[in-house]
């Protein structure tokens, strides 16, 4: 197009940096924020500024926080023989959210996945298992994905878990709250069978 | 979540304000940029500010531009006897890229919506009719959406600018290039008939 528009094409570009976000729905989203919502791409725009320059990881737990150290690992109130280790921030809000559990976590901001050649090494094993060893800890669930990467994640960090005296648990596998059992996947019911209890 | 992020939040928050982007995505959005992609988020900062700052309307075609008066405006060599009128900056920069006009725009940004309050007025009407009565302009090519609320747009600029006396033209409806009569809908196939060269 003729019509230069430095900014405007810098805004579509930099929108297609998020993650789904293709040259269409950039467009869409710099057209609607320029015709429909200029408050909302300051507040956007002060948002990223403010998230990129002041978000930290957790020196204990590794989890996105503003402070040194999160609120949750600081909280002298949380079960220290418990430490619940994660896959990501989003993963420890849900199980946050849940309300059912009062240990302490450990975010590995990442899973095993050697097609990507990311390996125990990248994700923290060291500073999981140094976390662990603190003479408090006497459980370590293992609440990663239920993915193929997930599961080989919980594998490799309940082998080291484990050579280091620690006690390893994995979330329980099952039947959904809600599913009808016609509906849930073969793999879902046998391990369901197996652990019933 | 009790460790209370306020820059997450923040940037969830506003990232939410996009088009098409829900809860579940914005937090993606947020962990992908925070987690990956820090320059990006930075950029993307950067060019919201700047784009939301510097970006204006056209005075004349009323498009996107960073100066008074848009390049294509500005730009003498094209034929100022033909001015196409277009719903958005978007449907523009399409009929630009197809390099087959030479003539002139003007930009609704936007669309006779009754439904959503939307009217002639709202599309700046008044501003089109002085425009298209410049004195050079001899055809008012309407190139709206061939949706409902483009047709009635479409309908309502070409009763006015034909009580101005001013010719008015829509862009031929027809079979797309590349399909096969067996797939396409049948209203199209009766207007290309009817339409037929």
């Amino acid at each position: 197009m003729s019509n230069a528009q430095h900014s405007l094409d810098g805004l579509v570009e930099a929108l297609r940096r998020l993650p789904g976000v293709g040259q269409k729905s950039a467009q869409r989203m710099a057209y609607h924020l320029l015709q429909h919502d200029r408050d909302g791409a300051r507040q956007l725009s002060r948002a990223l500024g403010q998230a990129a320059d002041h978000i930290l990881h957790c020196q204990r737990c590794h989890t996105f926080t503003e402070t040194p150290v999160c609120s949750i690992c600081l909280d002298e109130t949380r079960d220290a023989s418990l430490l619940c280790v994660l896959e990501s921030p989003a993963d420890q809000a849900a199980l946050e959210r849940t309300g059912s559990y009062r240990g302490y976590y450990f975010v590995l901001m990442g899973r095993v996945s050697p097609l990507d050649g990311i390996g125990a090494q990248d994700i923290g094993v060291a500073q999981l298992l140094e976390r662990a060893a603190d003479g408090k800890v006497e459980e370590v669930i293992l609440a990663t994905s239920f993915t193929a990467e997930g599961e080989a994640t919980a594998h490799v960090l309940s082998q080291a878990l484990k050579a280091r005296g620690l006690r390893a648990t994995r979330l329980a596998r099952g039947v959904p709250v809600g599913s009808e059992l016609e509906y849930v996947d073969l793999g879902t019911i046998a391990h369901a069978l197996v652990d019933r209890r």
